[in-house]
């Protein structure tokens, strides 16, 4: 799990345990820039919300970011005012211990919905906290750490290219293993660069990286009330040029995605990670839709998780995503068998592609749904007994 | 399961075993006219469809038809022009048997999809069914048998009215406990009365009923390759009066609504059928829209499973659901429990409510969404473990 990351100049982090979660594991992190910096975020778009949310809606994109501030084990959603002073109060405390101002910190809870947060605990930890901050992976994998709940480790990764002779690096961290759905910025995920952006072309770069990464994941396709995706930048003040921008935005999405992808390949009781990929399609958005309808499926899910070639699920999933298609066009590949073509059974040995999907930990479907130019994939988790067994005992 | 059942005249019925399923079970049924009869169709939105669904969608509505002829055990969708072929033919050898045309011979199949039908099996069995089809109770629960796939039992009901002294019976067939999904008339189900109607009448009346009833219904929420619900009516030539027609509306979305619920009652591993009801939308589509939405969410349905007052998962439903409400306003109960009121968490027992969805097999989620007009009901099974054993165990 030990990885060598590539992490930006400008940054201090940390994880440490603070009693939100009565398992006694890390569930407070902070991430603190030396100066201000630029942050731009994508939030959930599902309109019952957290406090949170609403609040680095406000405050973001911004050029004066000082703090992130996370806890987990506790959503802080759905706790009416009581939430909004908690959330408040929690980047009040860290603005105070910097000698900032409570906007210049950004807030993300995740856990439980609808308990109130132990406030008094959480205070005591951020004042701790903050004196143990530091800027090298260890301490960058301690806030990793601290915003995780179900997930079974940590979802980290990073990358560093040149551009006429400046170095750049990328590190992101991110967490989320259940209510994972799509049409936004999947479950906290904090990126951090020294790569200069002014706030607008941070907002733009991260909304469109989240577009292609963490709005094309999902577990069981429930929107949370906490997603965010935030991108810290040390590189302020600097004005980029066009290509150095291309290469940025190149290594952005390729994080965001790979980040993405490390939750359905997490997810709640999951032995599959599935990856949908349409092509022929009248459109992208076409593409999408049929993606988006065969990725959430019950019975897709169940048969990979069964190593199950029943294609036939995947075949009339499409039929249903009101997506323009031609049924007598329609073709499926299953980890490279082809199983239906031109809208007809192909001949295939069942137990070979049953024991593909059961010797693997990605199953890959290919859908050819006619001559148009329209693509798109879409990853998300199988559905297992496990799954639902976990879900069955969350709070009670 | 013994029911006494008010037919109306003037149809037989029979179901026997052909030889499709490898289990012996029965797989094989017919309702036919004695003289040729109005039938009304709806059938599924899905674009990958059926060879019956295309063929019956051609003939209906109609003031001609004969006979439904039923296979159960293969679906006969996703076969291509083999499939179109073997569906023409079941409507050929039963109108042969009749000394009608194919035209007049409607048919339905459901079962797995992709897999050709044993046709020589099924011609051989619809000459046997024709000479013992019978107008009784018993006649109709074996074409009642006959429909069923993954079903615990057989989906029957009907009811009787008398309008200026003139008695109407209608007597409904529904099969489906998985691959359920909305928007279109769910998996099979057949309604016969005497009740006078033109096909045009009967078909607004068919897809009222549906909207009400089959449409508000899911168990995993997959649209199917064969949905079909279809009206047929003895009461040919004769032109109703509004007052009747009133009356009968009533019972026929009654009697759809009570062979409907059926099927999420008895959902593939369900142990709870979950109704959804919304007040206080902006419309009854908003209201739609958030019913079905809470009903797909997979963490509500396990919740439901686990007798788990985890509210946070319903609520957080309704925020993804694209409608236009105020979260400030929502409020939430649970089998009579208030859990969540104008947009705060309430305080209730757990132990109580959790206890309340343990011992009884309906369990009822009330959300008040705001101050509008807007209402909807929808019903869904929960989520179990057997659920996901049974669809990973399905064909292979």
């Amino acid at each position: 799990m030990k990885q060598e990351l590539h992490l930006p100049a400008g940054f201090r982090f940390g994880g440490t345990a603070c009693g939100i979660k009565p398992s006694g594991k890390s569930d407070l992190g902070m991430i603190v820039s030396d100066k201000e910096c630029v942050a731009a975020g994508v939030y959930t778009q599902n309109v019952v919300r957290a406090a949170s949310i609403d609040w680095n809606r406000q405050i973001t994109p911004t050029q004066n970011l000082r703090a992130i501030v996370v806890n987990s084990g506790n959503a802080n959603a759905c706790t009416g005012q009581q939430g909004a002073n908690d959330n408040f109060l929690m980047a009040a405390k860290t603005a105070t211990h910097l000698g900032v101002a409570p906007e210049q910190v950004a807030v993300l809870s995740t856990g439980v919905i609808g308990q109130v947060l132990p406030i008094d605990q959480v205070a005591t930890g951020i004042g701790q906290l903050i004196e143990n901050i530091g800027q090298d992976s260890d301490h960058f994998s301690d806030a990793a750490n601290a915003i995780l709940t179900t997930d079974v480790g940590p979802k980290t990764a990073s990358s560093t290219f040149e551009h006429d002779g400046q170095k750049t690096s990328i590190a992101g961290m991110a967490k989320g293993a259940g209510m994972i759905g799509p049409r936004m910025a999947t479950m906290l995920s904090v990126v951090v660069t020294d790569m200069p952006l002014t706030p607008t072309i941070a907002q733009e770069l991260i909304h469109a990286a989240a577009e292609l990464s963490f709005n094309r994941i999902s577990v069981e396709g429930h929107m949370s009330t906490n997603d965010a995706l935030i991108l810290l930048t040390s590189g302020r003040n600097v004005v980029p040029n066009d290509e150095h921008l291309t290469v940025f935005a190149k290594h952005l999405n390729n994080l965001c995605l790979t980040l993405a992808k490390l939750i359905p390949a997490d997810g709640e009781g999951a032995t599959h990670l599935v990856e949908i990929a349409v092509d022929g399609a009248k459109s992208d958005i076409d593409a999408d839709k049929i993606a988006r309808c065969v990725a959430s499926s019950n019975l897709v899910k169940t048969a990979i998780a069964g190593a199950d070639p029943n294609w036939g699920r995947i075949v009339s999933a499409v039929g249903y995503a009101t997506a323009d298609i031609a049924p007598c066009e329609l073709g499926l590949r299953l980890n490279g068998f082809t199983l239906f073509e031109s809208g007809q059974p192909a001949n295939f040995d069942a137990q070979l592609v049953s024991r593909s999907i059961r010797d693997s930990h990605l199953t890959q479907i290919e859908l050819k749904v006619g001559g148009g130019l329209g693509v798109a994939k879409h990853w998300t988790s199988d559905l297992t007994v496990d799954y639902v067994r976990f879900n069955s005992e969350y709070t009670t």
